[in-house]
């Protein structure tokens, strides 16, 4: 019967006039925002009739849609189940992990279509949307989620609206600089995702320390079933993330290969982590926590290179690569960055996202360095790295060279990012919960009576189980 | 230990003999219908390489099979595991929603198969069926797990049959007259799938009416994992949606544009949905019915438009406008629907598909109604609304007012057809269980002895645990 | 508070140093062999852009990729997640059935690519990989998932590694027979997968007897939400079947047709399933067991005659047929099994798998056997059985000889292959567990410390709920 105490509570998480506020007026300010600056992009318009004449294109199948769609829809998936489950894991959070991803996620991807819209699809005035845009706009919501992993069950719903604001912000100005200034590759976002949004929510966590946080410790760890719900979004994210690195890959050989060496990787990176989940425990018995996300890494790792011509024993080296970074991580980075460095990494984004994120900047950088006419082709040496234009006489050491410079910029960004979000959010004024009601859904949901409360009416012959 | 007591049980849910006999007759009867009369579309048949070369198709990936497959495969995921696992919020009714549903579900896509072909699909005394057939038979039964959700809990199974089979029936025949007879655009079912459906559900259940129900009181609200059960179905729902709303529109930029549309108009009803959960409620707290349930209707209401120039921001507008109607459906509609009509509406589809529904029907018809050459093109305007053969000097004015009348054809179908079947459902022969056995697994179905057992034997030292 | 009691447990089960050693070195060797022979095929490889000209494509949507990679995500899906959950049915065995499937598969695959390389994709010294050797390394794994069920909660981690090896071998080479030797056509594999499959577990669970193992009956049932996670497994293989039957179909028509027979089977199977689950059940009430495995039968039983004419009403005929012979063999041939054959068969595969298996093996040779140049088209008949070169003088009632042959050949690979790997399991090296500790998470598992602790807590007032 014993729910969880709030005599300690002092804070005021009262939510009903802020919470509301705050979505309304965001809203408000989506629906005039978009309705001054964005438009259908000409393959969603009903003029393409038009324009697929002028183009010469012979069958509606070459509308980028069939190209992409199968493709957002995975990605989609991934953030929205994937993440979404994935921080089910804690045994009383499933409704703030779920529900809260779901809501961030729902306001940062129409924000990411304004920001990112701005930044690569302006045309005329107007932000011309398609299916890639919608795509983009996941993939930058991917990073804010990666954030929430870190302060999960310890922030409040409109403090994960003011990050969520500012982070999409932070992340198209990053993304423009690595595409654009830099002409860099990162189709899966290893930098300007797992980077970006891992070392940008570790910071805003480290300026959120709350020192008495042992004080919900028993609220911390998972139940049998939590478990089991967290492997939905593992195998999601697993499963779809060959998806997730080819989504906005060049068409054709590109998107193909993408896919084939996210495949690789991950697969190797679940027999490495099984394998030191079990040797880094005394009993050598298996830990959910390292199956359910180290064996992710080797998606994350291949973020920047998968499209390049990495090779599938490439990316089994790097999958097995990560899947003991990761796994290591969780068993000694983890406690050794709260204790020392005061960053409490509640989903450990650490070991999942910010070291396979840096591998995977690298790797890319590498796999880029070492690109050659010979392995690429002519045509599809050029066509890989988009050496056209401005970029004609740039070589792949170079490219390496900028490459290596993205991954700077990315953690230059995060950091700074972070620490300013991490201020704001310190504010006290967005209703976060003591420390004690930490990990405890019931403090902004109203939650179900549950078996606990039967069981007690079993044995309470006085007040009969169906009254 | 206790069992729900089945003391005051006087009707006879035995279905030993029944359900057997209804399932097979029927599936027999499935079987002779489908050999007279259901063979492989032209571009299923194996005659397809000689179609090719009479239509002139260069490439097998013309095949509509390559542009509709995948949106058909979200579309089945919705009906089968979105509308399934969104009915087990019930504590104990998990077995029923997802059983039942897939149960309903199944019987009900074979005599779509054959409703709708003798409709669409029929040439020279045969139903040819392709992808697209599959897609519109999954819409149907999409129709009818609405209606479900008005009854779940109080019916048998037999009755579940007999109802899809009927509303099926009347689904086809008001299709029929929409889109042949009155010529209406509905490719998302607003009016066809929604309206119709959730008016058919709420007239039945209103038939069924059950004064003693407060006697399953303590049966109808959620535990903590069931509600997190409840969330797999409303992201599946949340995610796929867009595909639902393109899945048969013409190729390529209505495809397209129909995808963006419902992305978009469902991002915006999660912000209004939860400002207005949590602002509903004293202690501001958010309540998973409306997260599951609202969030969803911003794709229900651009179930017509959606493939239309409603533009993003109008999407958003209509999302934003729906996610509060029906959160404040929930708070304080269904209360009075069921206290004053006596419609007792388990899941509250009038909040999330009769309201929504009706809003798109209206949406549509003003869009449709607004539309001109300028803003679709010449040919994109004719392509949009098929306005061709007959229908080539109807203007956008005049398919405003059809649309319009399509929405109460959809209206008065669902009142008389409801009416009917809720009649012959009240029947005493179907072996509906009593109120007091409402929203409870354990007449219909095997239900393992579980936790509680096992806790009761843990504190009775005459039974060990594991004898 | 009451663990299972390791008492009686004499078995070492300490994977320490077992389980890394094994998963490292197969990885490792993986890299070698990845490094040596695998390569990219023409559709993945920078150098496409050269190969489109040379085939004469004028669009990068003529990539093998667009054709299958929708597909080839819903295999995925079934092979980590519907086969993951839907063992997740046993009360304390979840994290064992979703990881271990997990951890099997993500090497199967690996092993698949090489094996099945060697043998079909093998060019000049290289194997060329493209997103079909993924679908394909999905099927073989498939049929490593379904032996898994056999022999669920009774093996160790390493144990199904060996096993995964060797089946993986022993599928390729039976492969290679068929579809190359015999050149049968098994697109969806009732045959190479499902017979094949389940045969080999089915002996290695009767090698692997274990005369004691009633000592863990209780652990052998389900609970009701673990019964709710494993309809999550049915119901994703029941969705994607179609796509499963269909993915490595021809272009064209042959995958459209794959897709809408085994979509009527699997709608037909559910009705006669649920017919025979109440009607074989003295209450008459329905029994989970049969509603998650018997509805997946249809989709088994049309692997092999899918992508042939086989008519929608064929379809039905074989899934209305597979209801009844799948969950009747649940009800009376799996206690036969166990008590007279001392065949332990945990998930009941021969129902699922074998028998249907088998019926669908003799389905397509029936099929083949009645194929007509009327019924396919001169074009078509020739396609779809690929009668040229050297077969181009086959008919089809040598064909359905041929196809009749491969069910021969494929049960004796199975029975000599599971007798040969059973026998290498039954070595006293592998750490499985003992008889009392089967069907049990904690031997190989870190299991949280869940509810029941919790309540006990609750009811000790020594003991404070959250010290």
């Amino acid at each position: 019967m014993e729910r969880p105490r709030h005599q300690g509570m002092t804070k005021n998480t009262y939510m009903r006039w802020r919470l509301p506020l705050v979505c309304l007026l965001w809203e408000v300010a989506m629906i005039v925002l978009f309705g001054v600056f964005v438009r259908f992009g000409p393959e969603a318009d009903a003029h393409w009739e038009e324009e697929k004449r002028e183009m010469n294109l012979t069958s509606d199948i070459e509308n980028d849609f069939y190209f992409r769609y199968p493709s957002f829809q995975d990605v989609h998936v991934m953030i929205f189940v994937g993440f979404g489950f994935l921080m089910t894991f804690l045994k009383r959070y499933g409704f703030g992990a779920v529900g809260f991803n779901f809501l961030l996620a729902a306001f940062g991807i129409q924000w990411a279509l304004l920001m990112q819209g701005w930044f690569h699809s302006f045309k005329s005035g107007k932000i011309l949307v398609g299916v890639e845009n919608l795509i983009n706009a996941d993939f930058c919501v991917g990073s804010v989620c990666i954030a929430f992993g870190a302060i999960l069950g310890k922030t409040s719903p409109i403090q994960l609206l003011v990050m969520t604001l500012f982070q999409v912000t932070l992340f198209a100005v990053n993304e423009y600089i690595l595409l654009n200034l830099l002409h860099v590759k990162d189709a899966g976002g290893s930098m300007t995702i797992h980077t970006f949004g891992a070392y940008f929510g570790l910071t805003v966590t480290r300026i959120l320390y709350r020192p008495n946080l042992e004080q919900s410790k028993d609220k911390q760890g998972s139940v049998y079933h939590s478990d089991l719900f967290a492997m939905i979004g593992t195998l999601y994210l697993w499963m779809y993330w060959p998806s997730f690195n080819s989504a906005i890959s060049e068409h054709g050989d590109a998107q193909h290969r993408a896919a084939i060496n996210t495949y690789c990787s991950l697969a190797a990176c679940v027999l490495t982590t099984m394998a030191f989940s079990s040797m880094l425990q005394k009993k050598g018995k298996l830990d959910m926590v390292h199956i359910q996300n180290a064996t992710l890494a080797g998606g994350v790792a291949v973020g920047t290179s998968a499209e390049m011509m990495l090779t599938p024993y490439g990316s089994l080296i790097v999958g097995f690569i990560c899947g003991i970074v990761s796994t290591v991580g969780y068993v000694y980075l983890t406690p050794f960055l709260e204790s020392r460095l005061h960053i409490q990494d509640t989903c450990g984004i650490h070991n999942l996202h910010a070291m396979p994120g840096l591998i995977g900047g690298i790797v890319g950088a590498i796999t880029a360095a070492a690109a050659t006419e010979d392995v690429y082709g002519k045509e599809g040496f050029i066509k890989a790295f988009d050496f056209t234009g401005t970029y004609q006489t740039r070589t792949p050491s170079v490219q390496g060279g900028f490459q290596a410079a993205g991954i700077v910029v990315s953690l230059l960004m995060a950091f700074a990012g972070g620490a300013l979000v991490g201020a704001i959010l310190k504010l006290p004024i967005w209703g976060d919960a003591a420390a004690e009601n930490c990990f405890e859904d019931d403090i902004y949901w109203e939650v179900p009576e549950d078996e606990e409360s039967d069981v007690y009416h079993m044995h309470n012959p006085d007040k009969p189980a169906s009254p």
